[in-house]
C-alpha cells in the first residue's frame, strides 16, 4: 500500500527550489488516510552544507503548505524517528554519500517496512533515485564508496531523475541514452523510467501516475518509449515489468 | 620507476579513434628503455560490444605506430600476460565495468606491480581514471557495482578525464565543477588533476608533464588552479601533495 511522490528535481527551470513541487506535495499529502502536520526530513545527500542549513533550506517549501518539519539528524534516536513519522521527506545531492550514510545508521530496512506500510515517502533527485532497487541508474559522481549499491526497491524499475536528452556539443562524453543503454547491456531484464525536470511519479498502492507537464521515457534493453505525461503507469508495478 | 600516459579521451575534437593518440603513444613507447613491439590490451571497459570487437577497434591505431595488440581477454592466463606484457593499455568505457572486471580476475595487483617495475602503461578514459588511488571521480554511471572502489593508484592523486567546464544550459544537473566540490568535501585532502580532451599526462618515474595543447586544472579543497599545458608537474607526485 506504499504511497510515494517521486520528484525528478528540486527545481523546474528557473522556478525557486522546490516551488513547482509544492502543489504536488500537498496534494500527495492532502489525500493521505491519515491526517500529516510534520514530515521528517532526511538531508543525509546533502554535501557541502550542514544538515541543520539543509533543514533550513527545505522548511520554507513546507511551511507554504502547512507543514512542519523535523530533521532525522537532529532525532535522539533516527530509526524511532523513521518509526514515529507521518511522513518522511528526502531530500537530493549526493546518491552515494545519501546511501553510505543511510546504511551507517542502518536505516534502509526500518524505511522500507515503514513506506511500505502506508507512511507517505517524498523524494526528489537522489531522493528518488534510491526508491529504485539500486543506485546503479543515478547522474552522480561516486564521491564516497557505500557498502552496497542496493536501495530501498519501492518500486520495481530503476529511477533517471533529471532526464536529459542528447549531449553537450563539442564533447566526447556520453549521452544520458548511451549510459542508460550501457546500463541495460549488463543489466538485460532491467527497466528505467527516466524524469525530466519538473516531472514526477506518484504511486497510490497499485496505480502509478506520471505528475507533470512533460513526458518520460522508459529504457529497457529492447528499446526506449515516451511515457505520456499525466499518463497512468500502473503497468510499470508488476513484478515482471522489471527485475 | 613508473612510465605511465594517461590520456583523457580516445578522441579529440573530432578527429578519429584514438588520431590524436597515435603520437603521444609512439613518442612514449619509442622512449621505453627496452624496444616495445606488442601492447597487451585490457578491454574490460567496454560495454555494448564485445572484447574481440574492442580489441579489433584498437588495433589500427597501434598498428599504424608499428605495434601488435594482444587482447587480455584471450590470453589463456591473464596474469601471466600482464607478467610478461611489454606494455599495456587500458582502454576506456565504463570504469564500474573496468574495475568489477579487474577484481573479478584479480589483476588490480599484479597490475600495479608490474607498472611500478617499470612496463609502461598507456590509459584513456576509464583507463586513466584507475591510475588514481580511487574511481571517485569518474564520469561514469555506476551501472555494476564493484567489490571496491580502490583503483591502481599508480599517481597520488585523482584523475578526472573528459574534463568540461560549466553546464548545459536550462538543466538543474550538477557542472563538473560542482560535483569534483562535492567529492572535495567529503575527502578534503584529495587533489583532483583535471584533464581536457586532447590532453594527458606522462609520468616518466620522478617527473610528471602535461602533455597537449589545451590547460588541465587540479582541484583541492582549498580552491581550483589551472595547469598550464606542457608544463611540468613533478610536485604532484610528492607523497604529500595528496593523500
Amino acid at each position: 500500500m506504499s504511497r510515494l511522490l517521486l520528484l525528478s528535481s528540486s527545481r523546474a527551470g528557473t522556478t525557486g527550489y522546490l516551488d513547482h513541487a509544492q502543489p504536488l506535495m500537498a496534494d500527495f499529502l492532502e489525500a493521505n488516510p491519515i491526517s500529516i502536520e510534520r514530515v521528517l526530513f532526511i538531508p543525509f545527500a546533502g554535501v557541502g552544507k550542514t544538515f541543520d542549513a539543509y533543514l533550513e533550506q527545505v522548511r520554507p517549501a513546507f511551511a507554504a503548505i502547512g507543514l512542519e518539519v523535523d530533521g532525522i539528524h537532529q532525532a535522539p534516536d533516527s530509526k524511532s524517528a523513521v518509526r514515529e513519522a507521518q511522513a518522511i521527506a528526502v531530500g537530493g545531492g549526493n546518491t552515494f554519500a545519501l546511501v553510505k550514510r543511510l546504511y551507517e545508521a542502518d536505516l534502509l530496512g526500518i524505511l522500507r517496512e515503514r513506506v511500505e506500510a502506508g507512511t507517505p515517502y517524498i523524494g526528489w533527485s537522489a531522493g528518488s533515485n534510491i526508491a529504485g532497487p539500486t543506485l546503479c541508474t543515478t547522474n552522480d559522481m561516486p564521491i564516497v564508496e557505500p557498502p552496497s549499491f542496493v536501495t530501498l526497491g519501492l518500486v520495481p524499475f530503476q529511477l533517471n531523475p533529471h532526464f536529459l536528452s542528447g549531449k553537450p556539443a563539442g564533447h566526447n562524453g556520453e549521452s544520458r541514452e548511451e549510459r542508460l543503454a550501457e546500463y541495460l547491456a549488463l543489466n538485460p531484464k532491467a527497466l528505467v523510467v527516466a524524469l525530466r525536470e519538473g516531472t514526477a511519479l506518484r504511486r497510490e498502492a497499485d496505480t502509478l501516475t506520471l505528475v507533470g507537464e512533460l513526458d518520460g521515457e522508459a529504457f529497457a534493453k529492447d528499446g526506449q518509449q515516451p511515457l505520456a505525461a499525466g499518463s497512468r503507469l500502473d503497468h510499470l508495478l508488476a513484478p515482471d515489468a522489471s527485475e
